[in-house]
């Protein structure tokens, strides 16, 4: 308000879409990218993880959504007391443009969170679409006119190389994923070894084609269940032991862990679906949802990133 | 930046989205209302209109999507002229709380924008595409956490009662819709006549689902074409002379030349299919895939708003 109590709206502010870019050059075009991460938990390594992105984290705006809960309350004050620490007394090179949270307003639709409760089949329709809501509540309120790129990453992502956004943009997809794969230590053996976590990302088949065909128009097909064998082709089988990192393969669903989109993608209309779309939904059924609008997703099978194990 | 030259990152700013209400009341709880408009061509009278709505400027953002080519140059000069005069010196309770211009960066789809050439059956398809991608770039971009309602108006609806807000908030509905005419001068007789203008508002026919049954994956329904006989209910030819503006009828397809909703509607995902959605596209698309999030679509037959007339 001015002096004389009078209200000064700001002014006009005008965007110019078409001079944006979304580039396999982001840093030399100053592209910003908007970081989306429908949160449930808070885990230390993976905000250590983003703290080491090498992408210039001014060029980054990180934006949250955490179930309005008792576990939700906690990751919030986990997540706000590393926020503050960064970004008021963190190295200058550390602090991210902004940041936002959001509390969402509908309940986790799972009594238990546990890694086992989350992966029952019976519990993947109803779970899959409070998922999906979450993600386009996010991604329709924090997506700007200026915004080049959208990565999503899973909050309990612990590991990825630091240049993840720059080798993922270089390869200029409207929609690319790195392949994601689980930490574990061998029960017997006491090695370290290694898994694939993330079954969402895919090249379609004819069986699973087939099962879609005969379904009810509000049912969906789910990856990594034996009792619905689909046949599909899983970029997590794909990894070969010194395989490119740059090998770029097709796929028709992709998985959310991380995944990155050109922001154009989600302007035009792609969303996650919180409903059987062609049977899909949630990020496979996003990846469908581009197909129709013309953009194709991509995945790359040596190039890892890493969940959380339980 | 602080005076020793360090980025000094804003604070990160908190939503909760569960606080916030979209109410038969809006006025009582100071709810936000997003109008949304695509604009091709700019109509004084649109402008004079929107000034007049009597609900309170400061919870009013606008937000316009205007194509990058001759014709929207001009629209935007224009727009901006009016803008900066009542954002400048008009009266304070019609300036608007805040104001969005967006070029965008894909071409209409048609040479000509003439209501002949607009409404030919075989430009449908790629010119309600275009719109949808259009409607959907602005929605994503605009809408914010804290927005409360949105408010679609085409920028050739020139005149709505000053209530409009108010009166369709009233209804309390997650999606709703007034009734579009268009004033005429009869060539005869020379007297002031009015006549349905959209017909995408509209209750479903079973004779409509069949010819949807009977089609390609991709082709679409269209409304208002001998050609393509639906025998749906329209919301055009409902309304009744002396009827109650307050009577609701339940629908199944939507138009966009006014249409009101929920903000949460569109937060959960709900946007304008530029592609064959059920056999529907853009705004009657819109209405289907709110169905499916579980949210009905109204119309207020006897609720008018006109459309400019060329
Ligand atoms: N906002 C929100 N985030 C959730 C909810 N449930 C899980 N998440 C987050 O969404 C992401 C994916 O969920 P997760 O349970 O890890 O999926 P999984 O690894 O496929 O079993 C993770 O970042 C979770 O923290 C929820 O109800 N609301
Ligand atoms: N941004 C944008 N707006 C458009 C375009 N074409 C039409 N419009 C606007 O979209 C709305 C609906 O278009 P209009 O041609 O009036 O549709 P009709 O009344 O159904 O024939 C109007 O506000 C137009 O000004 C376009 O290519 N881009
Ligand atoms: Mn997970
Ligand atoms: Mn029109």
């Amino acid at each position: 308000r001015a002096r004389d109590g009078k209200r000064i709206p700001p002014p006009v502010v005008h965007y110019h879409m078409n001079n944006l870019t979304s580039s396999a050059n982001p840093l030399e075009n100053r592209e910003t990218i908007l970081i989306l991460t429908p949160l449930a938990r808070f885990y230390q390594e993976y905000w250590d993880n983003l703290l080491k992105l090498s992408y210039p984290h001014e060029l980054i705006t990180l934006a949250f959504i955490i179930p309005k809960n008792r576990d939700g309350n906690a990751a919030t004050a986990e997540l706000q007391e590393r926020i503050t620490k960064t970004q008021k007394t963190g190295p200058e090179n550390e602090r991210f443009a902004s940041i936002i949270i959001e509390r969402q307003d509908f309940e986790a639709p799972l009594s238990s969170q546990s890694e086992t409760e989350r992966h029952k089949m019976e519990n993947q329709k109803a779970r899959r679409a409070a998922m999906s809501k979450a993600r386009n509540s996010l991604l329709f309120t924090t997506l700007g006119p200026s915004t080049s790129w959208v990565l999503w990453i899973d909050s309990d992502i612990i590991e990825t190389p630091k240049t993840l956004i720059e080798d993922l943009a270089s390869h200029d997809k409207d929609i690319i994923v790195p392949n994601c794969f689980q930490r574990f230590q061998d029960d017997k053996t006491k090695e370290d070894k290694e898994r694939p976590y993330d079954f969402n990302s895919w090249q379609d088949s004819q069986i699973a084609k087939d099962l879609a065909a005969n379904m009810g128009p509000d049912d969906i097909l789910l990856e990594g269940y034996a009792e619905m064998a689909t046949y599909r082709t899983l970029l997590a089988y794909m990894y070969k032991v010194g395989g490119d990192p740059r090998q770029e393969v097709n796929l028709d669903g992709v998985g959310g862990t991380a995944l990155m989109v050109k922001a154009d993608v989600h302007r035009d209309g792609a969303m996650f679906p919180p409903f059987a779309f062609y049977h899909l939904i949630e990020t496979e059924g996003f990846a469908k949802m581009a197909k129709r609008l013309g953009k194709d997703s991509f995945g790359l099978p040596n190039y890892k990133v890493y969940h959380y194990n339980e």
